[in-house]
């Protein structure tokens, strides 16, 4: 059941790390490697994993693993591209559309954006679902069409490929059986190994904390955005982490269709407030660290002109085309996918919305079908819903709280329900206000 | 990969356990049940095992995870045999012969003995392994002809069958693979799950500790020996454990051929000091257990008429002839396999004997051919060795220590050396004697 031809021992390993004690690079590269192989058996890892989660891995090991499943599949080198490549990683949130403008927005600002995305988790919506629901649109290119259409017009978003880490496919569905998923280290080099495969010179990370959130808490959050930033360094790219609020859905728009539109509303200059800010935010930080800009300040500078000049909105287009799409959705919302029935949520009372449960907004999209409840599941980009108030608005008893697009009357009950239990109404205006994005790590120092 | 249809979800007890909380027996029950039929992978019940080992069980679970495991396989039903049905067991030691002789005496005493044994694990002997030097013995019995053993002569020593608490089988050998052996709920939960599946009345557990236990630490061995009593307790067996001392090797034999010879010596009313009085104290237990009598006091003196009457040696003679033995050897014990050569290791300096490195004298025997040092290895029943001094022994340069018996030169060259080096010599009489019973537990309060 063992190799006797490795120098390593898999029990000796588990043995080492469940005292509490570290692995060496050279380990953890056995032990990934052979895990992708199939030459380790799945027990052994899964014993590994629960050692991990309840004894943690050093910064060393968690930039160790993040190389080794990194390289257990193709690392693309986009050299003969011209250009700064930078990507944008968001770790989920309900509403959350920024990939749709920041692809476009920062290539038409002169640099390469070759993003690899994923689909909805959980109570989360995913870039791909959305892309899908323009017409045509396709995700599935081949890593040479990926190639071809960076070549082109500077960004491509596309799904991940069997090439991409497939150690992390293998082991995040162990870690999904063996409860095993919520661990600060491997949920870095989960993301991490994907990204840094991609071949970019840097990388700007959103890490979500709040209510819709994975990490409810925003000191789990920092410690995970620290993680990242500083495996990155270990790896020799370039990051930054900021800390975004994810205590209500991001924008005014919850679903595939619907946030595409606001996308689009942001790329042609409008969009909800926070969203736009979120945009130029990040935008302006992954200008900074391609070297477009010398300060945040002057890389939102560059988003705005961008966005006001349509230039933005252009590069969507062209993408949009280069990747099979209907480009014409960018003039014509309308053409996308439209739900046949829409009602609104109106507030039972006078007073202001205090709060709103992000999780629970993101199962309510579930609920409609918008995104899968099960592995398999078919989505309809149609549904979802349009927040006209969000927390720290006034509202008066029968005023519109939300517009609900639907497609099924008994999927709108289960929804509505939730939407309704989710705004909380009082008297008073909530005391404080937090920020959109809550802290920024720039670079960490390597012990 | 799970089943929907059952009320229980795997990965929610393994968070259960990795969160420090507590499954309940149904819980327990159908985790060993899913996992004896395979229905629940083996990678879930290893994150489950490393999340055991790191986060415990509490003592309820312990004995729900014993139950489950005994009621994996068959639980033997020996009510129509007449008189209690009393067992030992040991956890392992160095030169521990003392199954071979209490079967028969406590059977000789009017109690039934129904003892499923193991064999060598790492350093320790086994009971098989011993049983197995008498030319024709067979270890392997059916149940029912376990049961007829039983019937006919009140003792009858066999290999585990597979009918008997199949899960520890399986367990085991993840536990071996995923470095989860060494934690007191399992240990206890494997031992007591295979004793009491038995069907016995009553156990007496000898706990060992020193440096040739699998529990080097007196206070591991006590948790572990309080773990077993209390189970046995909730699953309505009486049990009592005496922690013994295992820092040297029991009695003056070691190996298979040799520690058979020792144990006719203690069924003739001789042997060394030490072995004899730990077999009197294990059957005073068990007959006391078994309520045959009132007193450790009085048990111990049946037991010395025992030996002193041959009642015991007779009743050796009759097992090994109901399980196809050569009885011949119990008065001809050099009918025995004997080894080609044997020769004698010196003092190479006046004074004491202050420690013998007991684990090592157990690899000393493997080395010899006495063990087995890979699953499968076939065994040298001839070889081992006989401790002329123990510790606290005056000895002068020259005076033999051992005697090493072999069939191989190389072999004895390794021996050799590990038996020089296991002996300490030093010029002052070791200052305390540690007891031979370190102490008992005789009953917990369940909490």
């Amino acid at each position: 059941m063992s190799c006797n031809t490795s120098p390593f021992h898999m029990p000796e390993l588990i043995r080492r790390k469940r005292d509490g004690g570290e692995l060496s690079h050279d380990e953890i590269e056995y032990l990934i490697g052979s895990f992708t192989q199939g030459t380790v058996p799945d027990y052994q890892v899964a014993a590994w994993l629960m050692a991990v989660y309840l004894r943690g891995l050093s910064r060393p090991e968690t930039a160790d693993l993040t190389d080794a499943m990194m390289r257990s599949g193709e690392v693309l080198d986009l050299s003969t591209i011209d250009g700064k490549k930078v990507d944008k990683h968001s770790t989920g949130g309900v509403g959350d559309k920024t990939s749709l403008v920041l692809a476009p927005l920062v290539a038409a600002g002169g640099l390469v954006v070759p993003m690899i995305s994923g689909r909805g988790l959980a109570h989360t919506g995913g870039t791909l679902d959305k892309l899908e629901s323009i017409p045509g649109f396709s995700v599935h290119l081949s890593l040479a069409e990926f190639r071809g259409v960076l070549q082109r017009c500077g960004c491509c978003m596309i799904s991940q490929t069997a090439e991409i880490a497939p150690a992390d496919r293998k082991l995040y569905s162990l870690r999904n059986f063996t409860s095993t998923v919520e661990n600060a280290s491997l949920i870095c080099a989960s993301i991490m190994s994907k990204k840094l495969a991609e071949g970019i010179d840097a990388l700007v990370l959103d890490v979500k904390t709040g209510s819709g959130a994975f990490m409810k808490h925003e000191e789990d959050a920092i410690h995970v955005a620290d993680l990242m930033v500083e495996t990155a360094k270990r790896m020799g790219v370039r990051a930054t982490a900021l800390i975004t609020d994810m205590d209500q859905p991001l924008g005014s728009h919850v679903g595939n269709t619907l946030e595409v539109e606001e996308a689009l509303a942001v790329l042609r200059g409008g969009g909800a407030d926070d969203l736009r800010a979120l945009c130029l935010e990040l935008a302006a930080w992954m200008f900074c660290l391609g070297g477009r800009a010398p300060t945040v300040q002057c890389g939102k500078q560059l988003a705005e002109d961008l966005l006001g000049s349509g230039a933005a909105l252009d590069k969507f287009r062209q993408m949009i085309e280069l990747q099979d799409g209907d480009p014409s959705i960018v003039d014509d919302p309308k053409r996308l996918p439209q739900s046949h029935s829409a009602v609104d949520i109106k507030a039972s009372q006078d007073g202001f919305v205090v709060s709103i449960d992000c999780r629970h907004m993101g199962i309510a999209c579930l609920a409609l079908g918008g995104g899968r409840e099960h592995m398999g599941d078919s989505i309809d980009h149609a549904v979802g819903f349009v927040l006209h108030k969000k927390v720290g608005d006034a509202v008066a008893a029968g005023e519109v709280l939300c517009t609900v697009h639907y497609n099924s009357e008994s999927r709108l009950h289960r929804a509505r329900k939730i939407v309704e239990e989710s705004y909380r109404i009082l008297p008073d205006a909530p005391s404080k206000h937090r920020p959109l994005v809550r802290g920024v790590i720039r670079d960490v120092q390597l012990r």
